[in-house]
């Protein structure tokens, strides 16, 4: 019998909404209209001001016919357009395509072709790689192409498209009556995985999960209104980690910046009062190895989440000296960015620093608003022993999860198969519950039937002082299968040898993980700094093994 | 023709998840298991701890059949089993009635009856008013009596139910495989209003509105992880204001408080550090109004929130005298407690303090994941101009508002009619968009931050039979804030005096409601014979209390 709080108590307008984030630019454009949304360069925009571009984007992408479920693609800096479009675009009903500007026109050509891509709005730092894209494009759909102009951008400004991102918004209505999404379920973005292996995957993200993930950001931050956020993460990266959205909620400012550099980091954040910023440890380590003289006067307090590899104990023990607070968080793009954080507990306060550095460099627990995040066996989808030793699989399951893979269905089921997304990476629960990845399956290095953690043996490396940063992979072996190959980029004025670095691994490590190669020189890295394995891979065949 | 964004993608195990405020305690227990939860005169329990007692909740009530949409009441101060039934209860499927603990027996039995509750837990001090109200019931069913014992109340405990609460716990299971609700949807909590005609309400709340206004609290306040939040507010009125779930998700600690009193307050504020409470302005009134001495020691800084009524400028002051940060918020028990903030601005700080106490005494804009609030015109269903002058009802469209109310399909179609909730509270709306009452349309007194119907209380005083005509309009009161003010015209011949009305009263209502002052007289009538309360109400300022 249907409970009597199931009789005639159905959802309608006035008691049920969509979740989406729109919603927070537009409560916020309404409570606080004269606070600062917006800074670049001289440029400098209310919420008031950008609520009415973006509704401007929204209307004029409407005007030339881009609607529901059609996707518009940017290849932009992080720079106000790009935080504009992660409004307009969706109040246009439209998807967003936030292309990584570090990719090669043939990648962006095939992410044009098969998300479908009506319009693009192209920085003129890239109408270089854009128009070779575009040559390369084999979609036969007329594709509007529009040219942002940058004050702030010192270069060429190539006009390849058909109008200016300025001419757009004139052409815009201010007063557009938008609408929000007719189900939380509808698409707000579209985000291509790197692919290491064959085509870029697209990750589809919902309203429902972008709201959701923006407000987890919120809670694991504890952010009070009106944050500086400073724009040191890429928003092609995850949408930012969804922190456009953050920052709209909690109506502060984006401070943005097109090139991620030390002294153009504490500058800005000394400038404009900065409180919060988020980065991969390069981004981090840019301000920890700064000289202090470019770091004088850097208020204290900041807050910093670092994702793409467990902050080392120096990079901890930097960030306390500048009185920053550093959050360890990790995710993947099919996770919206950050979706377990390795929340802290005050009594890590009296421990040293090498133990707090162990204890933080865990991925930790679910974000706040994710249904759950454990480490399961992929065979029986049990959950492993909680002993800090058994290794399993991290899968993630609740709302900060994507819809799938853009018509990949094959994809999307291997992906969601059992009822978990399965992120690939292997790792342990420690007693109190804590996730620690001990390496992505593929990254794993089998050597004499033995399973070696490449992250195991980097966090030794990063403990020698004179390494800057390092990375392991397997270089094939007739004997063992595979080694273990460092390749380690050394601090400027360090002196060290190969067999320096050995020596100190033998002092910490079983002697089967220790490196039987080790190479120096400056690690390949990806627009969002996190090293590129695959391409160390390729080199570790012809390095030089030492013997150990 | 079918997006391309919804082919392929529907939402399964591992991407879709009911968002529910039962995520935060399971998430808090396992992150932050050995945090303080609760505290309660010696008692001192964590987060472990409560999360444990709340699955012996739920597993106890399954044992004893009772499940998904099934009710089950509770007459609760704010005691540690108020807070373990926010969670227990739903977390077995059923669904969480708290009744007033103010209420008369028979309106008690009204309750119990329609809302068909199966058991129902009663603290000691309510023993004598459940048990009439039990021998009133008038359905069949079985109903399982609890009866918790307290070792802070210093009453007697009479027993009239069949086991105790800990009793009850006992036989649950600690490890109990509870189920999070298969929709967000689904019913979470009944809280009947006041019933300014006829009988009262049932408000019906899902689990999805719950989670989201007890995010909406985080946002609002700038709530950080391990607030210290003291119950000064009844979890009866709106389940506390959705703070039970807040809390939760926070990792805060409930300090409980059997009776509201000015010492108490103080004493648990500087033993506990607590940092945030919610009140009626009485509830302010009694910290703000209290001996120096009292007050010594109190911390700066607490937050505190104020509804029912706008803090009057001496409130604001006495406040921030004491360095307390008083936020007005305004709501209904349909939107969940709090549905409005006056979300304050830097400018204001610069203001005079009457120009400050009148900008705070607005009921200002939409809470954050409200989707809408604004004033109305009831009969075109358009927004008022924005002028300050120009007066329509406040309604809520959005996520934070009732399913509808409990077999009251009527009722429910009136409340929601043209997609709008309707308030009945007429109001304006400011040039910045902030809404401010002028009158509320349905006479509704409110005493200590309890609703009294004026229609409730003059149908008694008709039901005397020297009574002709009569009419309660509210009088301003210095404690209370308002009292229900009679005035009566009596039969021609007959004899009666105020006590005599007073005690007749008395018989019949809950002592709240009952009139402090009567005025014997002809009453101001329109043409077609409509009491003029608005005329009374001139004169209730002067009218003499009685001591009743």
């Amino acid at each position: 019998m249907t409970s009597i709080f199931d009789q005639h108590l159905p959802r309608n307008e006035a008691n049920f909404a969509p979740i989406t984030p729109l919603a927070f630019l537009q409560r916020t454009a309404e409570v606080y209209p004269g606070k600062l949304a917006i800074v670049h360069g001289p440029v400098r925009r209310t919420w008031a001001q950008t609520y009415e571009r973006c509704r401007r984007l929204a209307s004029a992408l409407s005007r030339h016919g881009i609607g529901k479920g059609q996707t518009v693609a940017v290849m932009l800096p992080n720079t106000p357009p790009m935080v504009e479009a992660h409004f307009g675009v969706p109040m246009a009903g439209a998807v967003l395509n936030s292309l990584n500007t570090r990719l090669d026109a043939e990648t962006i050509a095939f992410m044009l072709d098969h998300g479908e891509a009506r319009a693009v709005i192209v920085d003129p730092e890239f109408t270089g790689v854009m128009d070779k894209a575009l040559a390369l494009r084999q979609r036969q759909e007329p594709l509007l192409v529009i040219d942002v102009e940058d004050e702030v951008w010192t270069g060429r400004h190539d006009r390849i498209g058909s109008l200016t991102y300025e001419e757009l918004l004139a052409g815009g209505d201010p007063a557009f009556a938008w609408q929000m999404p007719g189900d939380e379920w509808d698409a707000i973005a579209l985000n291509y995985t790197s692919g290491t292996t064959g085509n870029p995957k697209g990750v589809v993200y919902h309203h429902r999960g972008a709201a959701v993930n923006a407000i987890s950001n919120i809670l694991e931050w504890d952010m009070g209104k009106h944050p500086v956020y400073l724009w040191t993460l890429p928003m092609f990266h995850c949408n930012g980690w969804c922190f456009p959205w953050t920052i709209a909620a909690r109506a502060g400012v984006n401070v943005c910046l097109r090139k991620v550099e030390a002294q153009a980091m504490a500058d800005a954040i000394r400038e404009h009062g900065v409180t919060h910023y988020c980065g991969a440890p390069i981004v981090h380590g840019l301000l920890v190895n700064a000289p202090d003289a470019m770091k004088a006067g850097l208020p204290r307090g900041v807050k910093a989440m670092v994702a793409g590899a467990a902050p080392p104990a120096s990079m901890i023990e930097g960030m306390e000296r500048m009185g920053f607070d550093l959050t360890h968080v990790y995710g993947l793009t099919e996770v919206y960015g950050p979706a377990t954080a390795c929340a802290q507990h005050d009594e890590w306060n009296a421990l040293d620093i090498g133990e707090r550095a162990r204890l933080n460099a865990r991925q930790g627990v679910r974000y706040h608003l994710q249904r759950d995040a454990q480490v399961l066996d992929p065979q029986t989808m049990q959950p492993v022993p909680w002993d800090g030793e058994t290794m399993g699989e991290i899968m993630f399951r609740g709302n900060i999860t994507m819809k799938g893979y853009l018509k990949n269905e094959k994809a999307t089921q291997e992906a969601f198969a059992g009822g978990w997304f399965h992120t690939g990476d292997l790792a342990v629960q420690y007693p109190d519950g804590y996730i620690k990845i001990k390496d992505r399956s593929k990254d794993i290095i089998i050597s004499g039937g033995e399973n070696i953690s490449s992250i195991e043996v980097e966090d030794v490396l990063y403990r020698h002082p004179a390494v800057l940063a390092a990375a392991v992979v397997a270089k094939p072996d007739a004997k063992w299968g595979e080694t273990p190959c460092a390749f380690v980029e050394v601090k400027p004025g360090a002196q060290v040898t190969p067999a320096d670095i050995v020596a100190h691994c033998k002092q910490h490590l079983a002697g089967f993980k220790v490196p039987r190669a080790v190479v120096f020189g400056e690690l390949p890295k990806t627009s969002t700094g996190k090293i590129q394995k695959f391409e160390l891979r390729k080199q570790a065949g012809s390095a030089t093994a030492i013997d150990v």
